[in-house]
């Protein structure tokens, strides 16, 4: 496979064509994400520690049967994985109540949810990504609702799967986004799931968590993505 | 049945205990309901027109078999229901893109939606009565899955039932709110259907709309209520 023109540039990716239609080249780039930094600042080696997080999990749902885009990594900074027809939302999966959602729903910050809460927030920052639901995206003509049943099966065992990995390595997995698209006539994975996707609180013990040990912002950037990336890995 | 005492004062309604506990009376004031006047303004009569309204829709309602709380009419300003155990959150069903749904996903203004869309409000003022989906539901307790599932085939059934009845006599209804409560072990549609809780638009003919003719401000609220009424029990 070769890699050709760059035909994406989103905020920490770049996308290359290949001779294969069917497969593309994700490159992670050292820039952090808009949740990080609203300004851009770039992270000497975030890219590597973002794509060996991401590699590592994909790999992992593999093996639970999870249909992903990733199909292998080529070097330090670059993967091969499946071009995929994008459905453009996002899936935000909750394990904890906090941020955005005690905002939305009020709960106490911190407070475990017993099942997860899925959300689905349209990609259009014109729009200001707005939270939409399932009668929203049929309206927008988004997806059909055997690709939403789909959709919510594979969030759904992405998290439980993850879920549990993380716990044996005493981390909580507070909660992540998933981007889905279109591969033939299957709905998969895509996108990434790394340490600018998720939020990963440590736990000393359970029922105990720390949100700030791996918390990131631009003046503690490399020590933490590297901590994150260490914890989950090892 | 005799009336007790005043249990729940509304903004545009006040609910009495009666001498039967499964029952309560709903009398309609002439206030104007918050979507049309952040200040109190009392509007004569108007309370008799809403309960005319409704007492129509809960009847016709009824003979397509969907569950009601109401019971009968009492005279011209109140109405016995069946005691709900309320279900804190308001659906909100759209035939037409306008409004705050316009703002939330950028349909044309205008845009007739091919099936109807339906949204969750938390009653919330609080948090301003936000989106809410079913996870975020369920995560507060507010209802179980199987309830939901009936909120939903309640509310598409009243949504395909109205909105016929309203084409008939050359109306749009463009969207409308409706509450939920349990009676019993079954949940069952509560509150008002009136011209408070629906936008409904004039339809000269097929593929027209007028939203301005039933557009209800302070100033011409008496007129465009009996206008409202008029057209749609005539």
């Amino acid at each position: 496979m070769k890699i050709q023109d760059l035909f994406v540039e989103g905020s920490t990716k770049k996308l290359y064509l290949t001779d294969e239609t069917e497969k593309i080249v994700i490159e992670f780039t050292d820039v952090l994400p808009p949740s990080v930094s609203s300004k851009k600042v770039v992270v000497k080696g975030k890219g590597k520690i973002n794509l060996d997080i991401s590699t590592y999990i994909f790999e992992y749902l593999g093996s639970y049967n999870v249909p992903t885009h990733f199909i292998s990594r080529l070097d330090n900074r670059k993967m091969f994985a499946k071009k995929l027809g994008i459905i453009p939302f996002q899936m935000k999966v909750w394990n904890v109540a906090t941020g955005s959602l005690v905002k939305r729903i009020g709960l106490k910050e911190g407070t475990l949810l017993e099942t997860p809460v899925l959300e689905l927030y349209l990609k259009n920052p014109r729009l200001k990504n707005p939270l939409i639901n399932d009668y929203h995206a049929y309206t927008l003509g988004l997806c059909e609702r055997s690709e939403m049943n789909a959709i919510i099966r594979i969030g759904t065992k992405v998290n439980a799967v993850l879920k549990s990995l993380f716990s044996r390595k005493r981390l909580t997995l507070a909660y992540f986004t998933l981007e889905f698209g279109r591969y033939g006539n299957q709905v998969i994975l895509g996108d990434e799931i790394s340490a600018d996707t998720m939020s990963i609180w440590d736990t000393p013990e359970p029922g105990k968590f720390d949100k700030k040990v791996f918390q990131l912002a631009p003046e503690n950037a490399k020590p933490v993505y590297t901590k994150i990336r260490d914890r989950l890995l090892k």
